[in-house]
């Protein structure tokens, strides 16, 4: 296969319909964006939209903004723009707290709706506080009502028995970017009569999930990565029609409530998928979520999905030729349909090198113990995007500018 | 005592050390909003400050903001800030999740805390999230572990016995306004044997607060009624330092993890009250907060206070006065004292009068059955605004403009 060459890469932007949509971004002039899988870029329309809800809803309207500007039912109307993206029918999402309080919501509720089996499958890999979490809950529960049991992603299949309950699995790793069969693992954990919580953190806005078609029970998702909500942007979960009504989960606030403002003693859990509500959601994070959800209504899931394995596919090919030699190992499958959007790559060097890429304006990030990680959101990344990145490092290893002492010195956070 | 002239309410004005701060809050001109209880008004500086979030540390510095901006330790930095204003040293409070979230946390590390004791004790009349999140503690932990009891306010102290794990209260009621002896209950609570929690909801930036002095073991607040962080903004939890260690509570994110970054499978909590945070929070919401912090950070409580008792007094007085016989009766402690800054007045026509307030702009709100509540908020209330809502109420009154038909149907939501 003859190289790749700049000029084919530049054919590749000519034909992409994507390409629209990087104007509808804030991305400074020169940056490299590779990281919108761990907080996606400030959609242009979220500036007016944020002032808006700040300096008219706020600021004027006050307290009368909770029905005349429909912010009651946030949750609900952002529940229902997510829905679509990860396959959901109406009725089964809402947008609320983070993450890992809702995992701990559905995952109490699950253990309830599977009385005698105590265990939560999950892999050493998954994502550290969907690990977390489950201790959390087993320790307030007891071994005898609930235990994290830890298997190597590819056992988890065959570790299921009659004693799980639920197997809690992120659909795409956060490391390597592989993807879970998600129908297939679904079936599986249904036969042996467990239920199936995904965590689609790193699939929301990144590829097409389908969670009703894979008959999915449970799932949890973020809205600050491919979804473009802000830093720390309100997470969302799915509870199947046919679970709803089942149990209580047993973070029961009062937004849960059937009827909130009767002011009842006694809670009363809404017949929907409202009971997995708990407190009062930031309005103004909402705010940022739904202009958001509203530039994806407008997306094809399909074509982004195709442009992002290509962009992964070409990444991958170019650091290989181009950077030969200087000890990148592929981390991430080969195979665009086993990965998600992104692509991480082993390098002893790694921290080091991936301080010389931000310093060099492409933003990628560090995982330890030694992976570079590039998430490649079709929205905003061109091919040459694709292409510059790849030749800033190689510049940066055939020079050895990450030797530089400044680029050494691990930060606490990263 | 001669009537209260419209000369005597601008004197007050006129002598009042805290009217410069009305212009650091965006209000419109003619409106009265004393609701402020329910939901702060925009300070004006929060809009430059989340300009300066969103299309400069969002659009512009993107995830290094992290580090750069310091949003990693928003929780922590806005916990100092409020810390002071609740009379908490330093290392005790950290800003978080929603209150209901908080109380979950903090019911189910106090329930550890205190072994052989299952009855969590609180009066009928709290906030009915608070009671709910007891019932969501109590139906996972079953009834062997966790008892949700309830009695009248005036019988608290008469009913803590052996088996009370925890106090839970609301330092300031939400209908009435009615004020808790923080010290007195605390001292009886812990002299039986108990934990003692408060809820400070309507207290945080309404008045003083003794945490410490009042020898406090848990506490949780809001942001968004007196300290004006906007809708839904950050709640915030306080821990006294000798119980931080103790226990590890159940929603064990990794942001309570002492490494959060280090990534391992195993949840090992942080050693302060970090361990008391769960997942990522909203910034937008947090900078919002923060911005709201530093203006409180100016202002002297020991005033805030005593203009709160002289703007409610002057209300009480004034309906009482130019109102009589309208049939309004006081529902709200007489006594300064023993009252938060919210005064409620019974009616039972009460829903159709609020409405007509708001129309005439004069924004409180209505509680069932039948109580209409107005917020006493020192920073950018004046006395004439008192006199002047009391006037508009005295011609609806005297017209019977509340029963016209628009008036009468009651919102789904209120």
């Amino acid at each position: 296969m003859p190289a790749i060459s700049r000029d084919d890469v530049q054919a590749m932007d000519r034909s992409d319909d994507l390409a629209g949509y990087r104007a509808k971004f804030e991305l400074a002039e020169g940056l490299i964006y590779l990281d919108g899988n761990s907080l996606g870029p400030l959609p242009i329309a979220t500036i007016a939209r944020l002032r808006q809800g700040v300096e008219v809803e706020w600021g004027q309207d006050l307290i009368t903004s909770w029905n005349k500007h429909g912010w009651m039912h946030l949750p609900q109307r952002l529940g229902e723009k997510i829905a679509p993206l990860i396959g959901a029918a109406p009725g089964q999402v809402v947008a609320c707290d983070s993450t890992s309080v809702n995992l701990f919501k559905l995952l109490a509720a699950g253990l309830k709706m599977r009385p005698g089996r105590r265990v939560i499958l999950s892999d050493p890999g998954n994502f550290p506080t969907d690990l977390y979490m489950v201790q959390g809950l087993a320790e307030m529960l007891g071994p005898d009502k609930c235990e994290l049991r830890l298997v190597n992603e590819d056992e988890i299949v065959d570790a299921i028995d009659e004693d799980t309950a639920i197997v809690m699995l992120t659909h795409v790793n956060f490391r390597s970017g592989r993807k879970h069969d998600m129908k297939a693992v679904t079936k599986v954990a249904q036969e042996k009569g467990a239920l199936m919580l995904w965590d689609l953190a790193h699939s929301a806005g990144a590829l097409p999930v389908e969670l009703d078609d894979c008959n999915v029970d449970l799932a949890v998702g973020c809205s600050y990565k491919y979804l473009n909500s802000g830093p720390g942007g309100p997470a969302f979960l799915y509870v199947a029609k046919r679970h709803q009504d089942q149990v209580v989960q047993p973070l029961s606030g009062w937004h849960g409530h059937a009827s909130p403002f009767e002011f009842d003693t006694k809670y009363e859990p809404s017949g929907t998928v409202d009971r997995y509500l708990c407190g009062t959601p930031s309005v103004l994070a909402m705010l940022a979520l739904e202009e958001s959800l509203d530039l994806w209504a407008t997306v094809d899931m399909a074509k982004v999905r195709e442009k992002s394995i290509k962009l992964c596919d070409l990444f991958i090919s170019l650091v290989e030729e181009r950077c030969a030699g200087h000890g990148f190992e592929l981390a991430s499958p080969r195979n665009g349909d086993e990965r998600g959007s992104q692509v991480s790559f082993a390098h002893d060097e790694g921290y080091a090198i991936m301080q010389s890429l931000i310093a060099d304006k492409v933003i990628g990030d560090f995982r330890a113990p030694n992976l570079i990680r590039f998430g490649f959101t079709p929205l905003y990344t061109s091919y040459m995007d694709v292409w510059d990145a790849v030749e800033r490092l190689r510049v940066i290893m055939e020079e050895g500018r990450h030797k530089a002492a400044e680029f050494q010195v691990r930060a606490a956070v990263t």
